[in-house]
Parts: C-alpha cells; structure tokens; sequence
C-alpha cells in the first residue's frame, strides 16, 4: 500500500462530468455513474449512490460547479437561480453537516469571484476535495499515535477512502496505523440496513492486505467483551458545539459498550464537520429514512400490516462518552463546550 | 385474541409424524415440513426449520419418539441404538440446554417404563409439549404484572409462539399484558443475521393486532432514550447457576444500553432453561455458526480474501444486569447465585 495514497476512490471530476462509483451496488459491481447536471448530484446524494459526510460534501462542491455551468450564459450569471439550485442541493440529506458547509464554502467563492464566477467556483470545489484528502491524512497520523503496536479495534459503517475524498476519517486512522504497525486486526460491524460495514469497509480492508473481523451490529458489545478491543472508531455526519456527535445509528450502542469495557471512543472527522450553530445533540436533524431500506432484508414477503418501521439512520453519542475527538485542527481528550469553542470558534 | 390460545403453532404431532412450521420461509411461506425419522428432526434443528429454546426441547422430545418407534422391532426394544440416536440430537445445537434437558427427560421416562417404552415415550413427550404451553402461560401472567398499563417495550429475536409450544416467553408476557392493556406498543429489533424479530415477531404481532415497530438492532439504544420504554423483554437459551443468561446474540449490548436509561431488563423462560451444572456464563458453550449466515445479506458479491466473519449465535448477560428473572416456579429479583439456588436447587 502507498502510505499517502488509497488506490480507492468514489468521485472523479473531470471539468464538465462528475463520475461518482455507486456505492449501491458494492462489492458485487464497479459502475461509475456520470452526473452532468446538480440535479444528478441531488438525487446521487439522496439515493445513497455517494454517502459519507465528507464524500457528500465534496460532491455538493462539484454539484455547485455544474449548476453554475448552467446557470452562466450569454445574458451573463443567473446568480438567483443558482442560489435556488443550491437550496435544492442542501436539502439532499438533512444530518450531515458537510453538505451545508460546502454549499456555504461554494457561495462564499461565489461573493468573492468578480466576473469569473464558473472557474472560481471549479477551482473551490477541487480546493474542498483536495483539503479532504490532506485532512484525512493529517487526522490518520493524529489518531494513529494513539494506538499502541498491535492493536485491535472496532469500527462502524463506513468510513473510508469512499467516504471520503480517497483516504478516510475513521478508516484513515486505521490505514495510517496499519502502516506503521500498530493495527493487528479490525473488526467491522456490518452496519444496518444499508450494510457499508459489510459492502464497504470490509472490502476497502482486504484491498489492502488489513486482517479484517465482520461481525452483525448486535455483536460489538460480546465482541468488546471478548476480544481484547482498545479503540473504538467512528466517523461523525454533525458535532454540536458541546461535543455531541450525530453518527450512523448503532454509534451510540457503541459508545456505551465500549464504556462499559475500558474501550475508548474515537471520533474522527474534519473541522468542517462542525457545526457551532447547534447547541447540542438534540438540536440535530435526525434522518428517518424509508421504512423499505430495513423491510428488504425479509424478502419479497409483503410488511404485514400493523408493522411499522422507525429507520432513523443517525443517533446522538453524548459528548461525555467521547474519549477523543481527532480534527485536523487537533485533538481534543473528552471534548466540552469550552473546549470546542476554544480549538474551532471564531 | 382467545386470551388462553395463541392462533399460532409451529409444532404438530399426530402420533407417527411430527410436523414442523418452516420458519426460514416466514412470513412469505407458509410450509409444513414432516420429520418421520430422528434424523429428520436433528436436521430441521440444526438448519433452524425449528428455533427457539424451548421448541427445540420440545421438538427433541418428539425425536426421542420417532427413534425409539424405529428402534422397537420383533426382537424388543434397541435400547442401546436408542441412546445413540439421543446422543445425536443432543449435538445437534450446543447453547440451549432445553434440548439437553428435553432429551434427560426422555431416558429417564424410558428407564422407569418397562415393556412399553414407546407409548410411556409419547406421553412423555406430549407432556413436555403441554406443560410448556401452560408454563409460558403462567410465566406470562407473572410477567404481564410487572408492566404499567399502556407500557412500551422492546423485545429481541422471536420469544413467541413459534419459538414455544405456542404461547411464549417473553412474548407471552407481551401477549398477557396486552390482553390486560398493559401494552402500548412493541418495538422488535430486526435480529440479524436470522431476522427472527423482522419474519417472525412482527408477523406474529400484527396477527394478534398488538402495535409493533420494527427497527434495525443498532437502533436499540437510541430508542431506548427516545421512545420512553419501560421494559426490555427477552428468553433464554441457557441460564446459569449464578443467573448470567445465554441468549441471542445482541441482548448484552441491549441489557447495558437499558441499565443506562433506567429500562428495566425482563428474561423469560421455562426452569428447564436453568442449568445448575454451569456455574456461570463463562462456562456456557457459544455456537459460532457459519460465515454464510451473515455474507449472504450481501447478496451474489463473493467474500473477499482476507475478510473473515464471526458469527456468534448467542451472548452472555452476567446476572447483575437482569432485573427480573421469570419461570413458572416463581420471580427472581436481580438473581444470584443464592437465589438462584433456593429457586431451583434440589
């Protein structure tokens, strides 16, 4: 493995097509799927062919990026229309704040542009991939120094170099980790209803030779029971200003069984990741998905009546249960509201 | 509902063939499979045709009954073939100790019944079926007790008729305190990799009309804050003489994720669940079942080299996290191991 470069990647820009790989149909198949205009983008984004917080973002950028190529004609910039694409594009997904931020990011560089708004605006959106892949990079090395050599850990949905801008968050620890040794084992919770932990990680894992355990979600708390785990890493969608963070559903099971183990928790996510604007986890937006996603498992048979589903695919991990939050700003042991607002405010 | 009968059986015996609900067909198919042979049912055991502790020691009694029918011939009863056979189905699944228990049952009645083995067989066997059914029956007006009018609970696995001779355990005491309005509603984790709570609970709830909410296992602890549940109800595989209960794989993670929101932890099951011979859980064999179980939701995509799965079937809950223990011979309190002994000892 080249240590500063995943052979993985889920999105491809080449100027006039955004070419996402859809994560729907991994490991079985490899299909790119070219997104010409923001409202493939959109819908790529809603129907979970890019997921994870970071990769959504950087997709947001490009999708900005395409809407202004629409929006720029002889009459000159459609600067309205564009912003009403935007409001379109950040209503993809409601839990992950990096959708948000990177609209925010990509109005800002229009604001700023003058004249040349389509260039100024590709050129951002490449600045929000690029950033990424740096940050996972600088995060991979700020999370490994805290493995011992040897180590076997747990992690959650996916993470990785799909997820990401080609690196990883929580993944991306491990990848730095691994190289330098201190990785033994990874056990990969297969994450429910969509199974990224089984479709994805497990693969993004074997492509590069990391011995890798998978487990039902319902196994984690016997596996930090008997299998000696001393980390527990994650991603995160949102972190509230006090520390909270919005993860894949299952996080926060996690987070108490690895409390109740003497495993610690590892939150690892870019800064844009942040969102000071919620005081809490409460004031997160939870995503309730399709009650489908969950009842396909069973098969053709109908849902009887009278069975609802709840498929909420987030929950709130309570700051006090994060041992240690890795941005690449810097780390933080057992984040609180002063703590975020000294190492990300203002 | 008739308050005393469950609609639902998944074991039917008319004196030659014993008739087993496939439930790994449920809720799309409804297809009767016939055993006329021990072999048969040691197979429909170990394939899961037939789960749930306690239908497996029921559906071993009957077993019992067929090897011996084919062990009595001209020349007298085949005792030692007999045995050999019992040996067999004993090995057939190693965490519930209803099948050992079952199958004790059986040459213990065999030994005391003189020339006429296989009658004094099926009677035996019969019993155990009946006596399970108004167990679960008692256990669930002991259980149903406990609940507040308009409860919300949540279960995992299937505890129900099908898992039972045709009441349940902890969804006996669901199916008392609906009849008693003591229940709002049922939240049922989906309980992978086997999906018991998705094909089995959910189908046997909305039979019964009883509100039943669907949700992905991961999604336990998040609801266990959010959704004001009482009660967490599950059975048994294998109690131990300290009170730590082997069940389903997941009811650990669930039994810590209750303890830290004040819901209380209620396990259900018949004394012939409790093995005095085990002194704790550590010394419960856990059956790890095949890799397929848990690839195969993945669908066509083959497993990559260097992704290995593990597939506990069951996990251990120490007794300190059980609030309630209920059997037909009485409630235990937060057991021990005393309590444990005054109840079932001798």
């Amino acid at each position: 493995m080249n240590p500063t470069r995943s052979p993985l990647t889920a999105l491809r820009w080449d100027g006039t097509v955004l070419a996402l790989l859809d994560q729907r149909l991994l490991p079985g198949e490899r299909r790119w799927r070219d997104a010409r205009r923001v409202d493939e983008v959109i819908d790529a984004i809603r129907v979970m062919v890019v997921r994870g917080a970071p990769a959504i973002g950087i997709a947001a950028g490009y999708g900005a990026v395409l809407a202004a190529q629409h929006r720029a004609g002889p009459g000159g910039f459609d600067t309205a229309g564009w912003h009403a694409d935007l409001e379109r594009l950040a209503a993809a997904r409601p839990t992950a704040v990096n959708l948000a931020w990177a609209i925010d990011r990509m109005r800002r560089a229009a604001a700023a542009a003058g004249p040349g708004v389509v260039p100024a605006l590709e050129a951002e959106a490449r600045a929000i991939h690029a950033e990424d892949l740096a940050q996972n990079q600088a995060m991979g090395q700020a999370g490994a120094a805290y493995l011992a050599p040897g180590s076997r850990v747990l992690t959650h949905c996916n993470t990785g170099a799909l997820a990401t801008g080609g690196w990883g968050t929580a993944l991306g620890v491990v990848r730095s980790a691994w190289a330098e040794g201190r990785i033994a084992r990874v056990f990969a919770t297969e994450t429910r209803p969509w199974l990224q932990g089984a479709r994805l990680t497990a693969w993004e894992l074997a492509q590069d030779g990391i011995p890798v355990t998978l487990i039902v979600d319902s196994a984690a708390a016997a596996t930090l029971r008997g299998e000696g785990i001393g980390w527990v890493l994650v991603g995160a969608d949102r972190i509230a200003a006090n520390g909270d963070v919005a993860n894949k559903i299952g996080t926060y099971g996690l987070a108490l069984a690895a409390r109740a183990h003497g495993a610690k928790l590892m939150v690892v996510a870019p800064s844009g990741t942040v969102d000071l604007g919620v005081a809490d986890g409460a004031a997160i937006p939870i995503e309730d998905r399709a009650a489908d996603e969950v009842w396909a498992a069973v098969g053709a048979a109908p849902r009887p009546a009278g069975v609802t589903v709840a498929n909420p695919a987030f929950d709130i991990t309570p700051a006090a249960l994060v041992d240690l939050l890795v941005t690449e700003k810097g780390v933080l042991e057992r984040p609180d509201r002063a703590s975020m607002a000294r190492l990300f405010g203002g």
